[in-house]
């Protein structure tokens, strides 16, 4: 059997002038640390110096709905492969059944990222030396619960041998942040920074959101009783993030549906919802006014806001149901950023103080709408391609529809955006390769010179991310 | 002069490394035999042992409408094509200055994807040697009507030549299928099976409605006087298509909106019909409840369900109040699935006997809602690229958007979705020309290795299309 | 430090193949004479014979929005760089300040089409041998200037330099053509033709409506008192810009909706209008009217027509109110064209006297309407890719998604669109290094052969453009 290696020129363009362009290009980055400004990762994995990641289906299968999507998608039963369900299922419970029968549909992965990272996984980060089939599963699977087992497997010891810079995880409006502030007391170097995400209070729809504003009365001290006090919790809440080391806001919503409310209309809302009274309507209208007004809380504040829209999620009531969220199935919709935004540029888009990150699911919107965006408004930033586009192909779409119109420094480098812990230098290593072949192709097509084409490479492997997040500021 | 020839690397990229990986993986899969499991060869073609094709204009110019728009679009009338019209015009009988009308303006299709197949014709099926024009015309016609006359050229005899090992017709749901009969009784080998196709008694906008259900009455033996006895007969219809080899259904709307109907509702709707005195929005509703009574009756049979949305037909009144359906004048519009699908899907997505095969015209859903929803569902296939997407170009489309995110197995390999049967090796050698290409891609970037590259060949040019259609049970 | 130079090669695939071909062709077309057929070039640059263009930054930087637009996008405020304000704004005076702060931030324009052009104008137009940065920005500034100053450099003598055979200004329908008939007079060569834009008459929502109308009146000496005089007096203009050597009209809306009135409910509307009371529905069905109206027009005088939808003209309501129309903030919306043309296509898509050429900021629409819409009425004509999309990748994009269905006969070649003058060879250049690249794609990879790849390059060069604005007719 031949060992399991990754090509060193992978995902570069096969064309030799190109690939050499890209490798040199490559060569000048890949040593840079990575900078992980939007991402999932549980904050108890770094705040506990001895956590582990447990068995390898722990890590690497029941957690991460990239991988049993798709194994559902060809009839494998979630419950088979060890994802927990709140209905009283019966749920395999043995591990390396779990993983013989994931093994055993690897093919499932062929050209798709998830297959790509989970490679990367393995060969880069475990030292596995053997493709992953049906008849190696059982001994990569020994292999991967020793390592897992040791020290060195550790979160700690793999966020510094991954050279992580700062990470930056997502948390909710209510959380508070012990994790956080047990990383900063454990003394121990790595940076990791909260990120504030008010969903669950903003949402009016969200399920038991009355007992997420009594859970920001508490953890804020100030008594969430009408709209203005709401207003000021999350105020208290921002400075909260902020002192912690927070950069940025993450808000998510189904459309950038953006329009202002007054005052009066704002609160009717509000003691509508407080009183369980709240409309389907009133709760996108209430979507819609709170985006406004975390924009003008951004350009008090400093705080970055990421706008992730058009995402229709737990599409799937069944498996919603069943296994809850965050299940592979939430699906993408059509969006509109023009029409949508034009209320909340209309107010804020020429204050540059405001720095507004943009995320799509839909990439016709990239040369429609995005780039033209962003390559107006001083406070509009890109985000890369997110979720389902964050692939060899979806980066090569973005660069090729953002970046004439865009310009480059007009958007925001990478973020890995994985709950995935071990993904995480596979992600960067797949944006870097892409980042560089599309550089050098600019470069061997006589678009860009040389030192033009380093200068790029260096800004979307680093100082994008950086100076986008605010990260290069005290 | 030099002889026409078809370049024995055409559709592989030009760098060497790719277009000898491609050359090497088509070389594995070149002779495998045709599966066609969605067309629209008329089955008398095959049924009478002595059919023949006509004349050279009535196999490759007058019936075929991807040909004589393009004419029309630059103002050649279809009549001087010999485009039959009901409205009584003069048509063109001459069938030489027809041939001598489209070897003229042959030029018109450089570079499409109609050039392409009819040099394939030419060349490879006729053995033509002088390249079309003008100047050609005539003796390229002599050697056509010459060949078009001998045994060798019937359809049956290409059939066996093609090397088809199976081709699926379209057939209406009222046909009596007495032309699959006859090949059936005819002992011939070649496998040709009808598809159920029930849209003209399904969508009560169709011209003639009650006709159609008088003759679904007619063949079916069940007198259908009420929506209850619709459903016995469409059931009937189905056991009937299926006991003469049937693996799918096919169903064509002009969008994917599915909602569910009261029996009550559904009933009301159905009298109103047989009445005449259904609305406009009457039908729209019944559609969208008719492919979700599909969907559960394809759960309890076992056809696989196809289904086709955004072309609206028929866009040119002139063209079809004079020359009717087919003549190049259906147009797409912007298609939807995430929100019109999510009525069928909560009832039946998660049902694995479902088989649900998608097809688009709007690119733009491919990577933002059906990627992501077959990525997903058990029940869901995407279909290939369809109508002016099956081309070189369209097809790489495809494979770029689609495949990182609905895994290349939840795909259903070609369809050649053609009447014009000797573009069928045409159209087959593109996509698997192209589907080389595209896996060749992906192995000299390091994304796959030789095993899955070889592997994934094999699927797109012959695997994936068995399983979708479930040809590969008994 | 090393020469600034331009690629010999560039926008050429690097694969030596294709690259070999895409040179090949390029050599075969690049001495062809511009075809300019749609632009915004002032004609009175060139009525007089010594008109000059000012200084390097009234050249390149205040009147060109694609450039300041990305300034401001990175914060730099319009004032700064010279752009007129009407709100008595301090506006930087300092010609050479501005140039500095242009050139310390040419980095934006990394990859970017108008830094493509740029550099074509600097290196190719007026022989700067230094990259354009802050250290050399003062000595590009002395160079420039002083070439500014000589008669070699004046508007007429670049005109002959760029080997212009005919320019198409566009110019309002209440423009007397006074600077058209001043070139005539002067005795000059230089062939200069203007189009007709009735968008200010036509759009009821145009700010000083009945000023216009006004003017309408003046200058056709038909008093416009009614929708009777209204379409009279058009019809007058239509003819005095045809007895100029008008070969188009053009025409701008924010959707393609077209739909006919009553000659009542015309005339009600239009009275409404002169009275001040027009609705916003009443602004959306006149325009849909009359673009109706405008394709009777056409058929009647001959005049192409132009339609370019999709932009939300000054989205920005500060930076209009401040510095006016066409300061990079018009963003592009989603567009429909199947639903929307439909009623002037039933009216008048068939007849081939009809020509209309169609242009998108929704790329979305190439494959799916564009494309099959063009490939059947003898009517229709797509127009090359449009101001976000006129670059190489829009370009690539264009080609890739619309060729194989519309046909390349179906298409209208190249226009600049530009007000730049000297952006003009740079932007005919790229394309057509594109389309030889994209030809030569073709090519190598046996999809046509050297026949029609050279017929193809000389057409999309030079052919396409002045067949289909009937510049070849006398």
């Amino acid at each position: 059997m031949t060992q399991w290696t990754l090509d060193p020129g992978r995902y570069f363009d096969p064309n030799p002038a190109q690939r050499e362009a890209a490798r040199s290009l490559y060569a000048d980055i890949v040593s840079l640390p990575i900078v992980s400004p939007h991402g999932h990762v549980d904050p108890r994995l770094l705040s506990d110096p001895d956590a582990t990641f447990g068995a390898p289906t722990e890590l690497l299968i029941i957690p991460d709905h990239y991988i049993f999507r798709m194994l559902y998608s060809q009839g494998i039963p979630l419950v088979s492969l060890g994802v927990p369900a709140r209905d009283g299922s019966v749920i395999e419970q043995d591990h390396r059944a779990i993983w013989q029968r994931f093994a055993e549909h690897f093919y499932l992965f062929r050209g798709t990222p998830s297959g790509g990272w989970l490679a990367h996984a393995l060969v880069e980060v475990f030292g596995i030396r053997q493709k992953l089939s049906g008849d190696t599963a059982q001994a990569i699977y020994d292999e991967l619960a020793a390592k897992l087992d040791a020290p060195e497997y550790r979160p700690r010891a793999l966020f510094e041998r991954f050279n992580i810079e700062v990470l930056c995880t997502t948390d909710a409006a209510t959380d508070d942040l012990h994790h956080h502030q047990a990383i900063r007391d454990s003394g121990w170097g790595g940076q990791v920074l909260p990120t504030f995400r008010p969903d669950a209070v903003v949402n009016l729809e969200t399920p038991g959101w009355r007992d997420h504003i009594a859970r920001l009365s508490e953890v804020s001290g100030i008594d969430v009783v009408d709209y203005t006090s709401f207003i000021a919790a999350l105020e208290q809440r921002r400075e909260i993030f902020k002192a912690m080391g927070a950069r940025a806001t993450d808000h998510a919503a189904l459309t950038a549906y953006t329009a202002g409310l007054s005052g009066v209309e704002a609160g009717a809302i509000f003691a509508r919802a407080l009183r369980g009274q709240a409309t389907a309507e009133d709760a996108v209208r209430f979507t819609g006014h709170m985006l406004i007004e975390m924009a003008r809380m951004s350009i008090e504040d400093g705080l970055v806001m990421q706008l992730h829209v058009g995402s229709y999620r737990n599409y799937n009531p069944q498996v919603f149901a069943r296994f809850g969220a965050d299940k592979g199935c939430d699906i993408p919709v059509t969006s509109e950023f023009t029409q949508n935004l034009h209320p909340l540029l209309a107010k804020y888009g020429n204050d540059a103080r405001l720095s507004l990150i943009l995320f799509t699911l839909d990439e016709s919107t990239f040369s429609r709408e995005l780039a033209p965006l962003a390559g107006h408004y001083p406070s509009l930033i890109l985000g890369p391609p997110w979720w389902f586009h964050d692939s060899p192909n979806g980066m090569a779409r973005y660069f090729d529809r953002v970046m004439e119109t865009a310009g480059l420094y007009n958007t925001a480098g990478f973020n890995d955006d994985t709950r995935a812990f071990p993904s995480i230098p596979a992600r960067h290593d797949v944006w870097r390769r892409c980042a560089c072949d599309w550089v050098a192709g600019l470069w061997v097509r006589g678009r860009i010179d040389e030192e033009d084409a380093r200068a790029m490479a260096y800004e979307l492997a680093y100082g994008l991310a950086k100076r986008a997040y605010r990260l290069d500021r005290a």
